[in-house]
C-alpha cells in the first residue's frame, strides 16, 4: 500500500513542477525586495552590519574546500557539524548572491548542491539508529528538515540563474527525493503534531514553492493521506506519534494544534524558539505565493501573537523560562528568534516595542522584514518592551490549562513568579504540574533544573537527552511542587499526562497591592486534589510571596515540597543535623539521585531558612506543623557519568496526613557587596506565618512581621467570581472577589483550622 | 609598671597638644587645596561626581537623628553597623564642609563628636570577648582604629571652626583617651607588625597631627617603649603578636617590615588592600606636616611601588588573587584602593596607566591627589594598565620567597598563572606553598578556595573567620599543590611556617614561545624537597601549560595532587566508578571535609580529563603511572553549619613512592554558546604526556599532540644560570639556559627515567 501511494504521488509531481515557471527568488525575497534591500543596506546600520557579517562568513567559506562527507557522526562530530555548517552558509550565500550580484556565490551554491546531488542516491539512511526517525545526512530526520528549510532558500536564490538542465538535475536527483524522504518515506516524522513535523512540513513546502511543485506544497500544508501509517508509536522522548483523538496533520494543522489562542506553544518556549523558524519562514513564503491562505491573519494572527507569547516567557535577561526539556541560558537572542521578531513587526502592526527586542538581538533578517526593523531602529522608533503579568492559556481552544507569570509592578526589587499549569507538553514535557519558579531580575531564586543534556556537545553522548533526563529531570521531585508519596505525577506515564491538564482557578493582577494566580490539579495523583495559589504582595521596597499549596485527598499520604534554592545556607530558626555518611534518598522517581545532607524538625511557630545568593538574601518562612521534617538535600547520587549538576534543595516533608496546606512566605531582601563588604537587611522581616482558617470553602493565613504589623491573606476556594462577597465571621473578615490581602497593625484572631 | 608609664605619657601629652596652634585642615587638605578643589569640581567630571555623591550621602545623614548607641553588637548587628556608618559619613561630612563652606555640616560633625565624647567615658570596652584585643565602640580594636582614622579627618576639617573650649573638650574627653586606649591600653594590638597595628599606628598618628600632639605622633611612628608588653602572644588568627627576632614596632617599622622591596605585602593583596588606606592617608598627613620624613620617597618609594604590586596581583576583572585569608570578589574597585591609586599617581610619577584604573574605579579621593587624577582623566591622558608577567619577591629584604604571575602574551585566549612561593603571611597565611591558580580572562580555571568567612554577614557568627577556615581553608589539601602523606605543610603550625619560605629557582619571561617560573620548597615537609615548575607555552591560538612537580624525599610517601576545577565533568580517558554511599576521606588536615564521589585508575599512557565551564572546555593530561588513583571529590563533609562551598576537585593520588614527578598539561580549548548551541574544539589537542628523562640534574617531558607533532620541555634542576649550556645525550637534546621548549614534527626518544 505504502509503495503504491508513493508511486502515485511521484507521478503526479513529476508533472506538476515543470508546468510553468515563476520568477525567482520567491520564498523570502523577491526581485523588488532585492532592490529595496540593496538601498537599505546603505541606509540602515543594523541591516548593513548583518549583511557585512553574513558576507564575511560566506567569503570565508568560499576559501575552503567544499566538504560534503558521507554521513557518519552524531552531533558534535565532524560529519554532523559539517553538514550543519553547510546549510547555514548556503542560506546566507543565497542572500549574499542576490544582494551583491556576484556570480561566484551562485557558482559556489551550485557546486555544493551538486555534491549533495551526487551523495544523495549512494546510501539509504544515516548509520545511527538512535532516532525513531533516522535521517539522511544527519542521525535524525529533524536535522535533515533543518537542512532543507535552509537550503531551499539558497536554491531559490540561484534558481533563475541556473541553466534548466542543472535545475532539472537538482530537482530530480536531490530535492524531490529529499522531500519524499522526509515525508512519504518517513511518515512517523512527517505526520505528527510536533516541532519535528513542523520542520518537516516547512521543509517540504518550501522546496515545493521553489520548484513550483503543488503536490509538495499541498502535502506540506495538509499532510500525508491518513492511510500512510507507521509502526512506530513513540518518539525517543516518549511522545506519542499520533495526537490522541485527532487525525490532524500538515502545516495548517500544526498551527491549529501547536498554539493556543493566546499564542502559547504547547511544548514551551525553548521548543517554540526552535519551531518558530519553520513556522515563520514557510509562512513568509506562503504569504507571497499563496496569498489566498492569508497565513499571517490565520486564527486571529496566532503566528504573530505567538512571538509576543515567546518574548513574554523570558526573565529579565531575555532567557526563556526553562520549563520542560530546556537547555538553560537559551534566550530571545537566539538566531531563530531574530526572524520571528522581524516577521511579527513587519507582518504585524509595526509594534515599536518589538524594535527594542530586535535592537538587543543586534541583527535582522536579510529580507523585507529585517529591512522594516532596521529602518524602524535607525529612525529611533523603538519603545521598551515592558513585560507585564500575563496568563497564557494552553490548548488549541485555550481550555487546557495555562502558564501564569506574575511580575512585580512597583517594587524596587524586580520579582517574577512563574507557575506551570499547562498541558504536559508531549514528549518534552516534565511531570511538574503546579510547580513554580521565582526570579529576581534575571537571577533564579527558585530554579527549574531544565533538561539533563548538553546540546551538541559530543562528549555527552553526542548531545542527546541523557538517561538522567528521564530518571531525574522529568520527575516531579526535580521541581518546586508537591510530591505525593514520593511518586511522580501520573506515575511518570507520558500518555496519561498528555490526556489531562490542571484547571486555572484565577489570575488577578489589577490590584495595586497584590497579584495572585491559582490553579487546581486533580489528575496527577488520582484521589488527591492539589491547589496552589501564589500571591505576589507589594508592600514597601521588597515584595514578598505568599504560597498556599492546599491538598485534599481521599486517604492519608506523605507530602514532599522541595525548593531548588541556590547559594549559601546562612541561618535557620530550627536546629538540624548534617550527615556524615550520605546515602541516596530512594530508589525511584528521581529520589535515587538525591543525597540527604541534613535533617531537622519544624520549629514550634513557623520554620524559617535564610540563604545568600550572589548579592542578596532570601528567606522562606513556612507554617510548618509538628512532625514536619526539614531536609537539606543535593542532586548527584546514582550518577555514574557525572550527568547531573550538584544542585541543592530545601525540602519540607509532611508525613501520614490526609488534607493539609503548605503555607509559605518567600522574601528576597537586602544586599551585599563583596567589594564594599557592606551587608544590609540580611534578616527576614517576617516573624511567622499562621494558617488561621482552612476549610473546603476558605483559606486564610496571617503573616506576622517582626515590626509588629501583620497581613492577612484569604481566599475563597469554591468561587472565583470577582464580584462575590465573602465573610469569615470568626475572623471578622469580609471581602469581595475571590481573594484579599489586608494589612493590619496588630492582629489577634481566633484560629479555626479543619483537620482530619 | 603599666600604670606608671601611662601616667607619665599622659602628663607629657597634656602639655604637648596645647603649646601652639596650626592652621587646619592639615591632614589631607590644606586651605589652598580647598581653593583648588572648589575650582576642580566645576572642571573635572570625576571630581564633580564624587563630590556630588558624597554630598548626597551626607545630606541624607543630616536628615536622620544622630545615633551613637551603647556598643553591643557584632558586625552585621545594629550598633556595629551604626558606628561604622557614623565614621564613614563623618569623614565625608568634613570634606563637604570644607568644599561647600556650609556651617550646618560642621555643626553636625560637632554634635556627633559630642555624643561620642559623652559615651566614651561611660564604659570600659565592648562587651564581646571574641577578639584578642577587644575594642571600644566595636568588638575589636581594629574597628576602633578604623573609626579614628576616618574621624580624625572630620575633626581636622572643623578644628579651626570649633571654639577653643569645644576643642579642648573633645581633645581631653574623646580623642586623647581614644588614642591612649588604642595604644598604651591595648599594646597587643598597637605594637605588632601587622595590618591591625598599621591601622592603630595611623589612627593615633593622625589624631596626633590634628591635635598637634607630638607625643602621639611619635608613638605612632615608633611604637610604644619595649617595656610595655602583653600577656597575649597570639591573635585570633593564630598569628604571633611579636615578630620573631625583631623588636620593630610603629608606623615606620610597618613600612620596613610589611613590604618587600618589590612592594609585595606579606599578608597578600586582600589584606594589602585593607592596609593601604592607613598607610597612605597617614603618609599624606606626614608628607604635609613632617616633610623631614620624606615618607613617599622612603625605601625607594616603596609605598607607591606597593600600589603597582597590588594592581598586578589581580585577574583580568581586577579581582585580587584570593591567596591566604581572602574573601573572593574583592577587587581594586574597593573604596580603600581609590586613594591608593590616587596617591600613587599624585605622589608618584603621574603614571598615565594608573588613570585607567582610576577610571574603572569611577571616583576619586576628595583631596589634592583625586584632583590630579580627575584632571588627568578629563584631559584624556590615561593609557591602558597592561598587566604583564611579574615576580614579586617577599620579605623585608626581598629574600624570603616570592609570588610569580605568568600572563599569556600573544594568544587569543588570555591565560594567567599564579604560583605562590612567598612567606607564610602570618596569621592570615595558608599552608599552600607551591600551590597555583589558573585563570582564563577573569574566570577561575583552577581556583583558590579563599577564606571560610562571610565578612560582615551577621548570621555567619558576625562575619568572623569560621572554624572551617582553620580546619579546611588553610589546610594544604584545600589548595592546588602536593600533599605529602595526607598531612598539612608544617603540620599546620603557623609559627614554624612563619619561619621558613620556599626558594625561587627561576622566573623567565623573555622567550616569545614560552614563559616559566619555578620554585623549591624543602621545609614544609621535612625530608622532602618539592620543586614545581610551570611553563606557559604559546603555540597557536590556545596556549597550554606544562606543570612539572618533582618530589625528592628521604623515604617513601603518599602524594596527593588536587585540582580545584569548576563546572561539568565531560569525559575521561580512564574508567571510574561513582560511589553510592559517600564518606569523609579522612579525619584531619582538611580530609575530614572531603567526600570521595568517584575513583578510577590511571590509563596506561596518560590520563586525561575534560570538563566544561561556562563557555569553554578544559583538559588535564597527566603522565600518570601504574597504580595511580584518580579521584573525583567534593568539599562539604563534616560541615555542621553549611559553612563550606560544595567545590569539586580532581585528585591524582600516588602512593608509597619515594621520588617522583607529576607531569601535567593543562589546556583551555574551544567554545560553546548556550544561545547558539554551537560547540567548537571540545576535545583536547594533546594525545599524551611522557616523562622522558628525570634525574637529579635534568627533567624532560614530551608532549605529544593528536596531530602528530610534539613538544619537548626540558630543564636543568641544579643550574638556573641563563647562559649555561646543557645537554642530554641520550635524548639528543641541547639547550642554553635552565629551560627549553622545543617543537618537533615527530619525536621518538629513548626514555630514561630514574626511579627509586
Amino acid at each position: 500500500m505504502k509503495g503504491k501511494i508513493f508511486l502515485l504521488l511521484f507521478c503526479i509531481t513529476a508533472i506538476s513542477y515543470s508546468v510553468w515557471s515563476q520568477s525567482h527568488p520567491l520564498l523570502l525575497l523577491s526581485k523588488s525586495d532585492v532592490v529595496q534591500l540593496k538601498k537599505g543596506i546603505n541606509e540602515y546600520p543594523l541591516l548593513k552590519d548583518t549583511y557585512r557579517d553574513a558576507k564575511t562568513e560566506v567569503d570565508f567559506a568560499l576559501t575552503q574546500p567544499i566538504a560534503v562527507p558521507m554521513p557518519k557522526d552524531m552531533p558534535g562530530g565532524y560529519t554532523h557539524e559539517q553538514h550543519k555548517n553547510n546549510f547555514m552558509v548556503l542560506q546566507k550565500a543565497g542572500v549574499v548572491y542576490q544582494l551583491s550580484g556576484e556570480v561566484k556565490y551562485a557558482q559556489w551554491i551550485r557546486d555544493v548542491l551538486f555534491a549533495y546531488a551526487e551523495l544523495f542516491p549512494t546510501f539509504s539512511r544515516h548509520p545511527s539508529t538512535k532516532s525513531y526517525a533516522p535521517g539522511k545526512f544527519f542521525y535524525q530526520s529533524l536535522n535533515d528538515a533543518n537542512w532543507l528549510v535552509y537550503v531551499s532558500q539558497a536554491y531559490d536564490c540561484i534558481y533563475d540563474w541556473l541553466p534548466v538542465a542543472d535545475r532539472n538535475r537538482l530537482n530530480t536527483k536531490l530535492f524531490r527525493p529529499m522531500a519524499d524522504f522526509l515525508s512519504v518515506e518517513t511518515p512517523q516524522f512527517f505526520n505528527r503534531i510536533h516541532n519535528h513535523s513542523t520542520w518537516g512540513n516547512a521543509a517540504v513546502g518550501m522546496i515545493g514553492l521553489v520548484m513550483n511543485d503543488t503536490v509538495l506544497v499541498n502535502r506540506a500544508l495538509y499532510g500525508l493521506p491518513n492511510e500512510v501509517a507507521s509502526d512506530i508509536i513513540k518518539d525517543n522522548d516518549g511522545g506519542s506519534i499520533n495526537l490522541p483523538g485527532s487525525k490532524a496533520k500538515g502545516f495548517i494543522a500544526q498551527i491549529d494544534h501547536s498554539f493556543s489562542p493566546d499564542g502559547y506553544y504547547t511544548e514551551g518556549p525553548y521548543y517554540q524558539r526552535y519551531a518558530m523558524y519553520p513556522f515563520l519562514v514557510f509562512s513568509e513564503g506562503l504569504s507571497r505565493n499563496r496569498p489566498d491562505l492569508k497565513i499571517f491573519e490565520y486564527r486571529k494572527a496566532v503566528l504573530v501573537n505567538s512571538v509576543y507569547a515567546l518574548v513574554n516567557l523570558t526573565n529579565s535577561k531575555g532567557e526563556f523560562f526553562p520549563i520542560n526539556d530546556s537547555q538553560k541560558g537559551m534566550s530571545y537572542l537566539a538566531r531563530e528568534v531574530v526572524p520571528a521578531v522581524d516577521v511579527a513587526y513587519h507582518y504585524g502592526k509595526q509594534d515599536p516595542t518589538l524594535l527594542s527586542i530586535a535592537k538587543e538581538q543586534g541583527r535582522v533578517s536579510l529580507d523585507i522584514t529585517g529591512l522594516s526593523v532596521a529602518k524602524g531602529i535607525s529612525k529611533n522608533l523603538e519603545k521598551p518592551f515592558v513585560k507585564r503579568s500575563i496568563q497564557l492559556k494552553d490548548g488549541a481552544n485555550g481550555d487546557e490549562g495555562a502558564i501564569g507569570v506574575l511580575r512585580s509592578k512597583q517594587s524596587k526589587e524586580e520579582l517574577t513568579l512563574v507557575m506551570k499549569y499547562t498541558k504536559h507538553g508531549m514528549g518534552h514535557g516534565h511531570f511538574d504540574k503546579l510547580s513554580f519558579l521565582m526570579y529576581k531580575y534575571g537571577q533564579e531564586i527558585f530554579q527549574d533544573y531544565g533538561a539533563a543534556r548538553w546540546v551538541n556537545i559530543e562528549q555527552k553522548e553526542g548531545g542527546v537527552y541523557l538517561k538522567e533526563n528521564n530518571t531525574w529531570a522529568k520527575q516531579t521531585i526535580a521541581h518546586n511542587t508537591v510530591v505525593v508519596n514520593q511518586t511522580t505525577q501520573f506515575k511518570g506515564n507520558v500518555q496519561s499526562a498528555d490526556e489531562h491538564h490542571p484547571a486555572p482557578y484565577l489570575f488577578e493582577t489589577s490590584d495595586s497591592h497584590y497579584q495572585v494566580m491559582s490553579a487546581v490539579d486533580s489528575t496527577a495523583y488520582p484521589g488527591s486534589i492539589l491547589q496552589r495559589s501564589l500571591f505576589l504582595v507589594e508592600a514597601g521596597d521588597e515584595p514578598f510571596v505568599v504560597d498556599l499549596f492546599k491538598i485534599t485527598s481521599n486517604k492519608k499520604n506523605d507530602y514532599d515540597l522541595p525548593f531548588y534554592f541556590q547559594g549559601d545556607v546562612l541561618s535557620t530558626n530550627f536546629s538540624y543535623k548534617t550527615k556524615n555518611i550520605l546515602k541516596p534518598m530512594g530508589s525511584q522517581f528521581g529520589y535515587q539521585h538525591l543525597w540527604e545532607e541534613a535533617s531537622g524538625g519544624a520549629s514550634p511557630e513557623s520554620s524559617s531558612f535564610t540563604w545568600f545568593q550572589n548579592e542578596s538574601f532570601q528567606t522562606i518562612t513556612s507554617a510548618t506543623i509538628q512532625g514536619d521534617s526539614l531536609l537539606f538535600c543535593r542532586v548527584g547520587a546514582n550518577d555514574p557519568s557525572f550527568n547531573l549538576r550538584r544542585a541543592p534543595l530545601f525540602l519540607i516533608r509532611r508525613k501520614n496526613i490526609q488534607n493539609t496546606i503548605f503555607a509559605n512566605v518567600y522574601e528576597v531582601h537586602g544586599h551585599y557587596s563583596r567589594v564594599h563588604e557592606i551587608a544590609s537587611n540580611t534578616k527576614s522581616k517576617i516573624k511567622n506565618v499562621k494558617v488561621i482558617y482552612d476549610t473546603d470553602e476558605f483559606t486564610a493565613v496571617e503573616v506576622n512581621r517582626v515590626d509588629g504589623t501583620s497581613c492577612v491573606v484569604a481566599m475563597a476556594l469554591k468561587n472565583a467570581d470577582a464580584k462575590a462577597a465573602h465573610e469569615v465571621k470568626s475572623l471578622n473578615l469580609q471581602w469581595t472577589g475571590a481573594t484579599t490581602v489586608q494589612e493590619r497593625n496588630s492582629v489577634s484572631i481566633k484560629n479555626k483550622i479543619d483537620e482530619k
